[in-house]
């Protein structure tokens, strides 16, 4: 399935921006960075509870926020992109 | 239906900073904002096409990049949240 996550992690202090960078991180090891606080990842339910867990453990619940929608098995016609940086085929680029 | 918006807007120039308020503000005309550059509309098709139409006016589509994920009708199980800002009730909030 193709999970959207985006997430503002609050910067004010260096723990936050260790913080950013970990759910970067993260997020990479799963799916592309498509903008720069949103990664598309192709996932299955497995993979999705990792990510998740792994993500809440980062982030400081008080500060920070990250957001997951689930667009399914059948994602290509819900996704559509403008402007700069021309939409991914994931699955090409993730299963090359 | 729910359609989630996200955006990396250039904000080099003084140019690109009144894109993305302008990006913004259109946004906040259709819909919620529940992150930086993250909203969530409850659209029907028509207004679908005139917010994709007003957002592909305003940004410079060398600098700029608009994503769309359309979640559906029935996206309430489609959305997580985790951290600040509780997650909205949309419709709640929308038609009060």
């Amino acid at each position: 399935m193709l999970v959207v996550i985006t997430y503002d992690v609050s910067t004010i202090d260096p723990a936050g921006i260790k913080r950013l960078r970990r759910v970067a991180k993260v997020c990479q090891d799963y799916g592309l960075r498509v903008q720069n606080s949103v990664f598309e990842c192709i996932v299955n339910s497995t993979e999705l509870k990792q990510l998740k867990y792994k993500l809440t453990d980062i982030i400081n619940e008080e500060e920070d926020s990250l957001r997951f929608y689930n667009l399914g098995e059948n994602y290509k016609s819900k996704v559509v992109h403008i402007g700069t940086k021309d939409s991914v085929d994931l699955e090409d680029t993730l299963f090359m």
